[in-house]
């Protein structure tokens, strides 16, 4: 299975008083990899958001922390998709540092039409499962 | 089985483009309904993290999110402590607005000697503990 | 002339690795402050832009950091009109803590249609010019 | 006169409801670009942090806003030294998208010893200023 890969530096800002990164940045970061997974697989999210109205809002997200990140540290978040529902799927994020695993989590979002006030999940398009499935992103069943 | 509660509101950069909360800043809110959750049962984290060097990072959150949030809500986090292990806890938090659930999650957390370079797990003090169970905030066994 | 305050406790994530708060955070509380400073006036900024779609982007603003903020600081901004335009005003904002001055900046920023795809500047509606002047929050010429 | 450029792409969670950047984010790339500035330059300021406790405090920053930007904007910032006392720095920033300013601040910090409850201003070191001479990124008297 293929992976696409997130890569950033912690900036000194993501750090809290105990001189280690503040989890919630973590999650910041899981966002960005999500958007930039869909981005690299031919759907640029500003894209769909602004041209398409459709986003992704999260229904559940977890995380694990192995080590501490700290600032300046580099970093690649390794992303698959692990599950395709109708409307919802699952992305797992894993970070890594000098090879090493240093968190691990995933997030479940809804693919919604985000035209009116509240999102509303719609089908996951046959395009973007196609893509998944042709970059070998996620388990063939 | 008692609770600690944790208001606040919503402010207007907490939203993201599609106008709705993003989402990592539903774990800022647990990570500071924790610091309230300790400052209220009289041991100010404040204090812990300057005079103690005591901190109590992250090992895992997880969160679920039911109905998204917007600003100028006013939100209460519900948080109680559902397992103390000798060095690490749990504690449960659920967002709450106008009495209904919107999202609820957790934090698990060790309790840490930060006075090194790295956090070192150790165990949790007896009168946190004792204050944890004469304010009803866990599951009596 | 009359201030309107707002009041926020400084959060441990709003820190960074050298213990203080990371100044961008002083940029979050002044937009904080001036939401709040139209809201008591009886103008909340989130049926503003919700409603009407009225909302009030930045032109400038500047920041002077007489002295450091810590986790658990509690802090009271005073905001004042400082000048009203005909569609651009200035608010002032200085930060205190036990009384004393630890900050101070302004903002300026225009009334804004914001219903279509860029922000456009307004007329301030003289009913909010009204209120300033009736609650003393500005210099009368 | 030389610039350090430092580039970076507008995330999803940096907008806000009204669909444009929230504006202290502007400061948060400013901190970043000049942390790029003294790294670019050969004085990682994660090494002048962690290893010999130096920090640069900010003193004063300002911002003018020109044009909106929004999620995915490709931005540059080109940074100078206008500036440079014996403890003291203004460090000017121009954000560019597309080869134009969308907008412009600067930062005033001061070199200083943050081995201490409280950051404390020294002198700014020779071979900083002679980089800064040497890469002609500061106009010569």
């Amino acid at each position: 299975m293929n992976k696409i890969d997130y890569q950033f530096k912690v900036n000194f800002g993501d750090t809290d008083a105990a001189g280690i990164v503040f989890y919630p940045n973590y999650y910041r970061w899981m966002d960005q990899a999500t958007h930039h997974f869909f981005t690299t697989l031919g759907f640029p999210t500003s894209t769909l958001i602004r041209d398409e109205k459709v986003g992704t809002p999260i229904i559940e997200s977890k995380c694990n922390f192995k080590f501490p990140l700290f600032f300046d540290d580099e970093v690649t978040i390794e992303s698959t998709m692990t599950e395709m529902k109708e409307k919802v799927f699952t992305i797992e994020h894993v970070f890594l540092k000098d090879g090493n695993k240093i968190a691990g989590g995933y997030e479940v979002r809804a693919w919604c039409d985000i035209s009116g006030e509240r999102p509303k999940a719609i089908a996951i398009p046959n395009e973007v499962r196609d893509a998944v499935e042709k970059m070998k992103l996620i388990a063939q069943s």
